[in-house]
């Protein structure tokens, strides 16, 4: 099964796909959506749903598994926050993906096995679990980490 | 010129459509969006982006005037309304709709002439404004408004 891995925010949203066969994981693809923030912010959250969809089309996971989120510095960086997520959920339900939510402390304690793990500890581990020996930015091992987390827990369902 | 005017909240999404003719403003049409409370989030802030985009494709307002959230009661109702607005300015730009931001301040301005107006007294005017003698949700008439604000906003270009 094909997993997209979505760690949404307003200036970049990590995204990752990994594959499970024969019991292993496997890297896919992965990167991170970003415009320039001098675009219109309504403009660079409908360019979250087009680069999704984009993705989506592609490579045709079948799910999407996407960090929820609880908290935020800030009323306005859970507004901001909150956009982004809406723009990935709205992309993922018009391709027919099923969606899955996991807290932070889900995807940390699910791929390093420590739920205060910091994003550093948590790309180590993406790097180790699915063979990369390539550069990996923080937010493109986040979404990976998310992907990763709902392959473990679909497999004790 | 037809607009389209939003209010954006995660259980209802009120929306309004008003034309100007002839120096007239002119109600077209009015509504909320709303789903079961059972329905996943997800399916929720979907069914915004659904209902918008069949409702821009049936009327072909020309631009879309929505309220600009700046506050909220706290980090996990903002993050919510995020979600919401979110779904509602990827339908807007997907259907290639202008987009025009106002803040709950500049539309009780605009409609009642007093920025601290409350929700009944802006309902008042908008039934006057456009000479409705029909009940009217709160939620619609706040939608209607913000197309108003932004007829109003306009003309002084």
């Amino acid at each position: 099964m094909l997993v997209l891995g979505v760690d949404p925010g307003s200036l970049t949203t990590g995204y990752g796909l990994v594959k499970k066969q024969d019991n292993r994981l496997i890297y896919v693809e992965g990167g991170k959506i970003s415009f320039p923030h001098s675009r219109p912010f309504s403009e660079r959250i409908h360019g979250i749903f087009c680069s999704l969809i984009e993705i989506i089309n592609t490579y045709h996971p079948e799910e999407m598994s996407i960090e929820d989120v609880f908290f935020a510095k800030n009323v306005k960086s859970a507004l901001k926050i909150g956009h982004a997520r809406g723009a990935a959920l709205v992309a993922a339900i018009q391709c027919s993906l099923k969606v899955f939510d996991y807290s932070p402390l889900q995807v940390k304690q699910s791929v390093v096995g420590y739920g205060r793990a910091s994003k550093e500890q948590v790309r180590a581990m993406v790097k180790l679990i699915l063979k990369l020996d390539t550069q990996l930015s923080l937010d493109t091992a986040d979404a990976l980490a998310i992907a990763i987390c709902h392959h473990n827990w679909v497999r004790f369902d």
